[in-house]
């Protein structure tokens, strides 16, 4: 006879983190707690949108049609200076787990544990980053164990739901599967960054590939050989899973990361010609028209939103991952298309890690407002925690990287924030070509910004207030504001455990920033 | 303002499989459940103990002192026809999972993911087993993906204490350490399934030994230098979990899987003499005083139940993971340790799967009774469930493979047991050298028991009610029964998708028994 009954459903696939307390369960379905989602679009520059993130308007955003993330700024708050990483996976570990990028140590893209993605440098090895990206458990090498969001939100009572790139880690690893990681829902995610194809004709896979390539997109199926998009396609199974926790009466976390605008640029044929006409070559009307269907796909969400008259109780939060590409694959003029910021994707100037970002959160924000303060990615973890009324959350190891902006939300001004310094680490080496694209670490402070490039122990340094394009390097005229901020870069990377590279002629890591030890 | 406020507690290195529906919190502090304490001995034999479990009291029985054995079979229920795995991590892993060995592929004992464990076969190689042992998560290669007893019992409620070795994982999985499938506390547990040494003046640790080699016992820092045996400094560990679980109003699981008897056979000084002064050798004796050293810790954490008053709320239950060591490391005579029974560790003979066995279950077991009818490890699973009143519990695949015996223990003949075919699956090779130690199947149903070797396609039958000592073959004897049970194991082994050897010669895997494809 048992003593107590537990009731067990199904399991499936699903693992996540637990806590020392007894689990606590929903407290029923009338719940007041807000919807949250978090459109996450992948290598979309800081320009790459018809919304204004520049002091003025530019020829980019005249360019690039959307009016949905036009509408969604119209009702809430865009953020000028908000920042990700330089490329996607540290971005999203950190958007994950409120972990900067030198702390969680998974600093470059990944795909497999080893081999590590590092294109060879000619002077330095990259030893030693988590490979493997974000693991739910201790014990896997080349990962960071942590407590991702959603397994948090999940045990808070949240449906949780994976929409599109996943790449949070390795192939082979448990946090290849966003089932692992919290999330109850998991359409098309797994350890790849990219598509094969967006094409459902192509059935989201390159034929061409060598089998052992992973790039096919899982779990489509039913759109395989249609004539659809894979934005689109990503769109519709959304709206099934959004719909299917409204039916159940819970409150949903609604993570929507397309894998548009990575590479392959492909023609959307709903959105291509208008750009053709427009005067643009081919591969740029590709990029606009994966815009404009990312953007499509955003108006799509927000709509199901207002159908189901939860505009009041749905919060939604838009950016990118990191700088638009602009090194290779694009046309044009390489190395222009974030204008006027400088470089792009994986570079340590603006142009690499500066992000379209727009939050609503009906009752909080400010229609039409714009913050000024600068945040970084990995301020969304504690910031969305805030916003469903989880307090008292510990990550793993006791330490929070992200500053909640749920106080920039509500209007205020975070004098705090003004003085913090905000750090980038990227020891690796991506491959592409162009202006900062580097082994670096990168701090910046109030309007000040400098660079430390690994290879030949250069500084940069630059005033953004004054010069967004990174143009005038004062690091020479300003010798006294380097070499305070180097210590400062220095000692933060030593006291995280940075890892750094070595030097491949002496076998010794490279020194960190500022001669600190 | 959060609309509800959740407490988390700092999280260290836990994580749990979860559940479709919401977490279920232990319903307060006065739970009637019961205490579980599952005492999992390592590599001890069916006759290596005071306790008779053969029809007639054996020069064994005689030989070895296992006091708190007795007092705990007088207090409750024998069990002479237990069985176990023929190695340990296969076992260890159907105990956490309710699986067979068959099912779960954890087929041999496990170190690395790769290069697996099997030793070098003059015909066969072992592709295919999860080398990497069980998982709490997807997505690990050479895996079992199912949810952890411990995971189950502390989602429920329950305090889960891991005590000695683990050995569920191998290196760099999650599976590796106890905090990952679902124990609240480890102690010096991971992936290494024996000791570098035993004593504490060794730190727990063989200095000779290469570094990488991961056999040093870790977390017992305190106990360094110190003259202590390390199943007693187990032992002073698991009370004192206890003690706090207790205090914490929790009930408790107390898994207690001693390192000991494992090799390195050593020197417990305690114990030791007795065995000397009686006439065995030294690496007998140091066998014996080891078994003694288990019986003692057993003793303690029986004390430690009465101490508290909780006899009648605590469940005992004792087995070992496989047939006591015969093959090699021994003194005396080889492949004679556990007679009646033929051979020992490694062999798909009596004397490699046949277990001491004895539960207490207050209010429930007869006092001195003993149960004849079979049982084997994969029942423990579902048992414990029962006995912690957790119902409709589904394992990862909807499949268990273990049947409660709570009937049992309440005194009831169970006539589907008297039917069952019970299953073992060892297509590998361990390398110690002995009868029936060799790639093999086995089946045994009612009397009869028939074993299928991977390496010539041979079959043994024994009648085991007239024959323990399996020395009569009865395969030429009884073909129709021969047969018949061939193609029993056969289906068995297609249906679960066992992995059997493949040919060297060929590069094709070897027939399945009974020819059945």
């Amino acid at each position: 006879m048992p003593i107590r009954t537990l009731l067990w459903l199904a399991i499936g696939s699903l693992a996540m983190a637990a806590y020392g307390a007894p689990a606590q369960a929903a407290e029923g379905t009338n719940d007041s707690r807000p919807n949250i989602v978090m459109f996450l679009v992948d290598d979309m520059g800081w320009q790459d949108t018809s919304v204004p993130f520049h002091t003025e308007e530019t020829p980019f955003n005249r360019r690039y049609h959307t009016p949905n993330m036009q509408r969604l700024a119209k009702s809430g708050m865009k953020f000028t200076q908000a920042y990700s990483c330089t490329v996607c996976t540290p971005t999203r570990v950190s958007l994950m787990t409120g972990l900067n990028a030198a702390r969680h140590r998974v600093t470059n893209w990944t795909l497999r544990v080893e081999p590590a993605t590092d294109r060879e440098h000619d002077t330095l090895r990259f030893p030693g980053w988590n490979s493997g990206g974000l693991c739910p458990t201790s014990g896997v090498k080349r990962t960071v164990h942590a407590t991702p969001l959603p397994a948090v939100l999940r045990q808070a009572g949240y449906r949780t739901i994976h929409t599109g790139k996943a790449h949070f880690g390795a192939v082979d690893t448990p946090g290849a599967d966003p089932l692992n990681l919290g999330f109850d829902v998991n359409i098309a995610g797994h350890a790849a960054g990219a598509p094969a194809s967006y094409l459902g004709t192509d059935n989201f896979s390159n034929k061409r590939s060598n089998k052992n390539r992973p790039w096919d997109v899982p779990g489509l199926e039913k759109y395989h050989g249609q004539d659809i998009f894979l934005t689109e396609a990503l769109t519709r199974e959304a709206l099934v899973a959004m719909d299917q926790a409204i039916d159940d009466g819970k409150p949903f976390f609604l993570y929507v990361a397309h894998y548009a605008v990575h590479t392959p640029l492909m023609k959307d044929s709903r959105f291509y010609q208008t750009y053709r006409d427009a005067g643009l070559d081919h591969k740029e009307a590709m990029y606009s028209a994966m815009i404009e269907g990312m953007d499509k796909s955003l108006g799509d969400i927000l709509d199901n939103i207002e159908r189901h008259d939860l505009s009041d109780e749905t919060i939604v939060l838009f950016t990118s991952d990191n700088g638009g590409l602009s090194a290779h694959a694009r046309g044009g003029e390489p190395n222009t298309h974030n204008r006027p910021l400088a470089s792009g994707k994986g570079s340590a100037y603006e142009g690499g890690i500066r992000e379209p970002m727009i939050v609503r959160w009906p009752g909080v924000t400010k229609a039409g407002s714009t913050c000024t303060q600068p945040v970084i990615i990995e301020d969304f973890f504690p910031t969305i925690l805030e916003m469903a009324g989880i307090e008292g959350f510990q990550q793993i190891g006791g330490v929070l990287d992200g500053r909640s902006f749920a106080g920039l939300l509500h209007g205020e001004h975070d004098d705090v924030r003004d003085e913090r310094p905000l750090f980038w680490h990227y020891p690796n080496h991506w491959g592409g070509t162009g202006p900062g694209i580097a082994p670096s670490s990168t701090i910046r402070r109030g309007d000040w910004k400098l660079i430390y490039y690994y290879a030949d122990g250069r500084y940069e340094l630059f005033n953004l207030a004054e010069d967004i394009g990174e143009y005038h390097d004062l690091a020479d005229e300003r010798p006294e504001i380097r070499d305070r901020m180097a210590k400062e870069l220095g000692r933060y990377l030593v006291d995280v455990d940075a890892t750094v590279p070595v030097d491949k002629s002496s076998g010794e890591p490279v020194a960190y920033p500022g001669g600190v030890r």
